[in-house]
């Protein structure tokens, strides 16, 4: 199904740099409605990396918002009916403002209420969707499904997926082990795989909810979501291995892992990158 | 009121260890409708421990999930109109499928709305209930009452407390400088109290929320539910200790603690867990 | 507009330091209706300085606690219309039991209804306010108006409107680089600047919160809102300085900043503390 890439231009390290520099010079405010698990992290996260976190996520507020923020992150965590109902307002907004927005459909294969309800956001046309590879697979229709949070399928499993997807989003990644991004380049759906990480983010809640509001504070700042979304893959890998050399036990790792976004520069990207991008046949 | 143990048989050191292979062996998933101040902790925690969290809270999907998951957990720290109705679907649905259920009844003896609150929940009949000893006191009707979420009561205090509580549930403890649990035992009524910890504790939000989680999360793998709520404050005071060994103040001390409970193993646990059994006359 | 003071008695550093011993000896329960973001950080900040935090923010009980509390903190950050009720109620019962209340406009001066909701409560008469500078000129209805929640303006440039708002507050404070605070010191109009601090406070999410929360604290226990506005200013400054000597980064920093306000104590408040007083002509 994959072969290697020949002709097509995909995100590379280079592009990689150059949206990370745009990053730390232009500080995206992003606007995260996001589950309660995550708020805390998610904010500090987006400040550690370089972006400016706002948490509006009230339905008087979150469509307003979602005009002046430069990125808006929808996560669908822990949904309560006003937050739904913000997820609508500040989705459409976000579109009709030409904004970027990221959905994150966590446990949306598992259970049939937030599945609808991720369904018909992809109608306000996502520049990205991150999820776990059951959630990709899950969200895509096409089965698959984990009882909780966590991922029962390896996200090479969720390519299929993630590329009926485009159909919604102009980029969707699966996380996991290899992290899987898909996207068009020049007319043709291109893979990538991002490669890196560490073992010890899974033993962290809301690491994956984290990626998510990154993927959306790149997709302000890159010059297309492809690039914003692997950007964002890159960034966090590198971060988790520069933690994982510090800390071996979850809460020190949580710890120097937001260290270790702040401390991703040039060099360090240039030297631990994993990135392989593959042309996939249609 | 209290005598040495002869005849019956209570949770021991034997019985902790294999409850704790049994959690890491298993990898429960345990639903958690908790207050807003502990969910991130609280999934760490869980997370770091050995099991798995999910934090579904909303209506649509409480009862549902709750049937899915391993064990519930049900805390009335900052209860919200959807999250009460959530706690009764959950709770119906918990007993219903027989799956256990922890119920955590923050500030019920101080309050009495929550308070009614926890007296509906107790229909449902939890497999354990895990407070401080003024919410245990409160929420058996015998007076006490804190103003706020601290403890204002010893444990040993709320033995009959505690006791009387075992009409609505099968196992109950009260936690403090020194943990006091009761459940029966071949138709006898035990005492369990666990020893160490650390006076830290107290100085680091959510950490007994966080017990209560644990309660939960050995609730789905323990071979009763005194075992199970022994276990959990066991597995609970010896990360304490291991954390106390490695940080003085409240902030490092949580992220010592997260790692702490990653830690503890069989060594850890015949080391340094203080568990004496005792037989409650009645 | 200012002069150097004479003849008027502003808060000084022997009052700081009485207002942080009467803080630890007497523990003052603090009430905090807060946002998603803080709640956790919140809680922990309080417990590390030396108070005890509560977070009973639903309609129901709101009103009842805060008739039980110290002090009230009400921060504007994610209003839920179950939180705005029991804001609503708070205020109302804090004013009547003569408790004193601290309030936190986030983002009021970029987001119309969270303004008008602020300036609804302003007539429930707050102890102190305490914002960044964008906030306390929007809140005063001066113009200025981030676009998030960071402030783009300077301290100094909020001082008029620091001075407007004590026609409802009867101490004022704006945060930044130098810290504003203004109140009224035998029938004049006394502003403090508190310098020090740490450039990573703004890197950490929820630090303005928590500064907040800890001004509701020290309402609590100072002989007059001005000086427990400035003593948690200076406490805050303080810690944070010890924090920055031992950390870096954003991660470690918010830890060794929890760390940090459990281990100030006279001595490092008058080797750190930097107050300045002045008299504002009028």
């Amino acid at each position: 199904m994959t072969t290697a890439i020949h002709d097509v231009r995909a995100p590379s390290i280079d592009d990689v740099v150059a949206s990370h520099k745009s990053l730390r010079a232009r500080r995206p405010l992003v606007q995260a409605l996001t589950n309660t698990v995550s708020t805390n992290f998610v904010a500090n996260i987006l400040l550690s990396a370089g972006a400016s976190p706002a948490m509006v996520d009230n339905p008087e507020e979150a469509g307003l918002f979602a005009g002046i923020a430069d990125a808006v992150l929808i996560n669908l965590g822990t949904p309560t009916a006003a937050q739904v109902e913000s997820m609508r307002l500040a989705a459409a907004a976000a579109q009709k403002a030409g904004r970027p927005w990221v959905l994150d459909p966590i446990a949306a294969g598992g259970l049939p209420w937030r599945g609808g309800l991720a369904a018909e956001l992809l109608a306000f046309k996502p520049s990205a969707i991150r999820g776990n590879a059951s959630e990709i697979i899950g969200l895509a229709g096409l089965g698959g499904g984990a009882r909780g949070v966590d991922s029962s399928a390896d996200p090479a499993a969720a390519i299929p997926a993630a590329v009926d997807l485009l159909a919604h989003a102009t980029a969707v990644s699966a996380s996991g082990p290899v992290d899987h991004a898909v996207g068009r380049v020049a007319g043709r759906t291109v893979l990538v795989k991002i490669g890196g990480g560490s073992a010890l983010l899974p033993r962290v809640t809301a690491t994956g909810c984290s990626l998510g509001a990154l993927a959306a504070a790149y997709a302000a700042v890159a010059p297309d979501p492809l690039t914003g979304l692997v950007t964002a893959h890159v960034h966090f890998a590198v971060a988790a291995e520069l933690a994982e050399a510090k800390a071996k036990r979850p809460g020190s790792f949580a710890v120097a892992f937001v260290d270790s976004l702040d401390a991703v520069d040039e060099t360090a990207l240039r030297e631990r990158a994993k990135i392989a991008a593959i042309d996939v046949e249609q």
